[in-house]
């Protein structure tokens, strides 16, 4: 045998396909050709020649996904804790000039050399914490230079490795300063995203579907130019108010749904007989110091595969750690450990249509994240606390420094 | 001059003993003997031929002081989670045998090596993300051995330093098994108290009041005891209920009242009539899923020097990080990333009797915290990631590896 081993495992859990985990006591993983072979009581491999890792009595899970996140941005709003101890909501710091746009002044300003700095940066804190699929988001340009200079940024990044990112053009986040509405969406879905997609620069498009920013008949323009291109369709909607958009993501054969706060009893039917993944974002209730978070519990009942991720953003969400956002989603959103985990791996690897990894089969990824734990229901116990102690991806281990 | 120069920071940021902020941008401190020696503009210092270090623009702030911990404890509670998902509330896992009675029986079964072992790890995490002294209790023992043991623990981690720990006798934590509340209140105050006292390992004494726990004459009889000792007096009080206990702390002299969720505006009167710290432990209220978080702001208004703490322990609030709990008070508690730096510095140290740290005047303990942030204000703003790079602790740098 061949490959590599990582044994002195604890625990081994890997999401079962329904929604369940399957928990290996006492056991070991070998990975072979970056693909997991194996899993079983550490006998079986007794004969294994290759590079062999022990985790102390640790905890393996497969590798997190992130299938959301805005990676790359310019500047921070630290100015704005400050506003919303005085009040201001977050629809109050956009109106004062805040929020996206001021985010998008400072991206705009950077060049593709510092973007990409930025995000190796922010995917290795991520990454330092479990996660070794990202989806990232545009949208801070709004306009073709910047929307292009950040996809290319996330090329590079993935190409670079070993975290592989999905890249996602994020056309409808706001309108951008002298421009109209219309004009605007008709740019960034007849102009933009073609130019985008065919220099081979994404893999998704995105809409922001809410009061002030863009509405149903935006979102579908842009899903029938991304079906041109046979791109993936992800979907904010429903953050602030039930506006229908969890039917929407179904109408439009949306790849996801996401944050969906507000969605009632009918959204949730509605994705329930469709293929669309709910990717919740609990980090973005926290971040904006709101109460109401989505309703998971209704939506696990329905069947739905319910993903986690963490949004991370400068403004709503200044998180990358998905551990933090399976802790608030225990705590908040009546899920169990072993729903926040395959909520993070095998639902969130569907949201982003990978469907080799998620899980621990073998033929799948050798993607791993490791824990200082003896059970993994503590990655969701501890918030604030980073108890991995480092990941395999595609058979690599990269383990944090002692 | 000798000494340590901490160079290349982009701010410096203290307290200014009014609970608000000084920032000097551009500057550099240093440090002689272990106390702050000046902070200034670069060029004051270019004669300095003692250590420097760089913090490549930077921010740097006092070393945060966790003011409220229950730090060494047995086992985990990972299993709760699953329990709260179904509804069950901290109170009703208490009823079924888990919550504090659960740790009490993994505490017991700690050596002296074990707990310090266990204690050394934690304070290392801690350290990581800026915390310089920590306040730790014991309370999972319940019976003198083992009270003695966690508190002994705490006295050779502190020798041990670098972060310095000040070690509470939580004797009225939770009634053990096999004894009377009454009985029980009796040995905890007259025969294990003086025992611990005489041995010199306490430095303060708290009690839970609580329905269910223990009540306003319990903790007067535990604060007569504490006088003879002249030790400082924590009380937990009015987590879950308004059952007067900012009043209590006041009648008592205690020198913090700690939780305070439902204190309402009689309460805050009668803290702001004393000298009594409010500890506020937002970390506790996430750790249950609950919704009500202290009133912070009502406590500034009346000009309390309000303190922000991790309460660190398996149940209810399993972090180690100050920042987070920065970063949710001003999100939940309408307090500004000053107030929350002030709150995790000077008021904390406070908080604990320590008037030699907490901010960054001359003459204070050279306790810094170094932070990778151009503003101070990014501390609280991202959460789950860890911006901290280093502190230095009476004067000695201790830097994470790059």
């Amino acid at each position: 045998m061949s490959g590599l081993l990582v044994r002195d495992c604890a625990q081994i859990v890997t999401p079962d396909g329904a929604g369940k985990v399957l928990v290996h006591e006492d056991a070991a993983i070998l990975c072979e050709d970056g693909r997991i072979a194996a899993v079983g009581e550490p006998g079986r491999f007794a004969g294994h020649k290759g590079e062999t890792i022990s985790i102390h009595g640790g905890v393996a899970t497969p590798g997190l996904v992130d299938s959301h996140t805005h990676l790359i941005f310019g500047g921070n709003r630290a100015n704005e804790l400050e506003l919303r101890a005085q009040g201001a909501t977050y629809q109050d710091v956009a109106a004062a000039g805040g929020g996206i746009k001021s985010t998008v002044a400072s991206t705009r300003g950077l060049t593709l050399d510092h973007m990409v700095q930025i995000g190796r940066t922010r995917v290795r804190v991520a990454m330092a914490m479990g996660t070794t699929t990202m989806e990232a988001k545009s949208g801070y340009g709004l306009d073709l230079e910047t929307e292009a200079r950040t996809l290319q940024a996330y090329r590079a990044l993935s190409a670079e490795g070993p975290v592989e990112i999905r890249a996602t053009y994020l056309g409808l986040h706001a309108v951008p300063e002298g421009i109209g509405k219309a004009e605007y969406v008709a740019e960034a879905c007849d102009r933009i995203l073609p130019e985008l997609a065919n220099r081979g620069l994404v893999d998704a498009v995105d809409a922001f579907v809410e009061v002030g920013y863009f509405d149903e008949a935006d979102a579908k323009r842009l899903a029938t130019a991304a079906e041109q291109y046979r791109l993936a369709l992800h979907l904010h909607v429903d953050q602030f108010h039930d506006a229908g958009g969890a039917a929407l993501a179904r109408v439009l054969g949306a790849t996801s749904a996401d944050h969906l706060e507000h969605t009632g009893a009918a959204g949730i039917e509605a994705m329930a007989e469709s293929e669309v993944v709910p990717v919740l974002v609990p980090g973005s209730v926290v971040g904006l110091g709101l109460h109401r978070f989505p309703d998971a519990h209704a939506m696990l009942r329905a069947g739905l595969p319910v993903a986690l991720a963490t949004d991370f953003n400068p403004g709503s969400s200044p998180t990358l750690s998905l551990p933090l956002v399976m802790a608030l989603a225990c705590r908040y959103m009546s899920m169990t450990p072993a729903e926040a985990l395959c909520a993070t791996t095998a639902n969130a690897a569907r949201a982003l249509r990978l469907g080799d990894r998620g899980s621990l089969k073998p033929g799948m990824r050798a993607d791993l994240a490791l824990w200082s734990a003896s059970d993994y229901r503590e990655i969701a116990t501890y918030f604030g606390i980073n108890l991995c102690s480092g990941t395999v991806i595609e058979g690599t281990p990269y383990l944090a420094s002692q």
